[in-house]
């Protein structure tokens, strides 16, 4: 199945998440690991768009997820690089572009290692936070465990 | 906003929806009406995105939905057609587009009347029954009422 650029903006419009995870990592000098991924959820029924997807960006894997649930998920940086290239070459129509905008920041500052720093790892959890698909709660307690105001 | 024909189609095989209801209404000669609707809800956010896709299509309405989504909703029947035309000629890729099919069926039997016939109606609930939308129960309490084996 071959996908166009505007298909694929207006489905990543509607379908794709761009998310920040930060865990718990002893062995890192911050104490934090930064895990960023962008993702697509559909229905078994139709993963073969995900394998679709996953063909255009030569990157990422396609997994079944809970349920009926199968994910197209980019966790690898210099493929979320890519991916990064090719959305800020065509533009996300909806807000979720935003996010995107926040997203690419902090993939750009964990290309140049910034993540691996207290302060780099402190401006990356503030970007975070003021993601729509942000886990809150949980950065806030990181947050404060870094002694960020 | 401008929107191209590919991302119309990437977004509505992510949001869209083409669902058929049928409600009892006793001044019918069937004693039900067939209500088809295609709809995009979307976030308070991004209702910008539906007045473009109301502009686009020249149809429709946007409306405040339940809490902060709102929805854009097509149930006319000439800009329902007008809508299948669009989506017979730029195909989904999803397997949405096998629910539209089933839609584009059912609406080129109403626009022929079939839907005011006893038989018609059978026919149209049958087609509504199978498609990934259906309100299956509601739908098979009104074949039953009907006599439909």
């Amino acid at each position: 199945m071959k996908l166009s650029e505007d298909w694929i903006i207006g489905f990543v419009d509607g379908e794709g998440c761009f998310h920040i995870s930060v865990l718990r990592h002893p062995e890192m000098n911050t104490g934090y690991q930064v895990l960023p991924e962008f993702t697509v959820v559909q229905h078994e029924r139709d993963k073969q768009i995900l394998y679709a997807l996953k063909s255009y960006f030569k990157c990422g894997v396609v997994r079944k997820n809970r349920g009926d649930r199968w994910c197209y998920r980019i966790r690898k940086l210099s493929c979320l690089e890519t991916l990064c290239n090719f959305f800020s070459k065509h533009p996300l129509k909806t807000k979720k572009n935003v996010d995107y905008i926040k997203f690419r920041r902090i993939i750009q500052d964990m290309i140049q290692g910034k993540h691996l720093t207290k302060e780099g790892l402190k401006k990356i959890i503030k970007t975070a936070m003021t993601m729509n698909t942000a886990d809150r709660k949980k950065l806030l307690q990181i947050k404060q465990n870094l002694g960020i105001k």
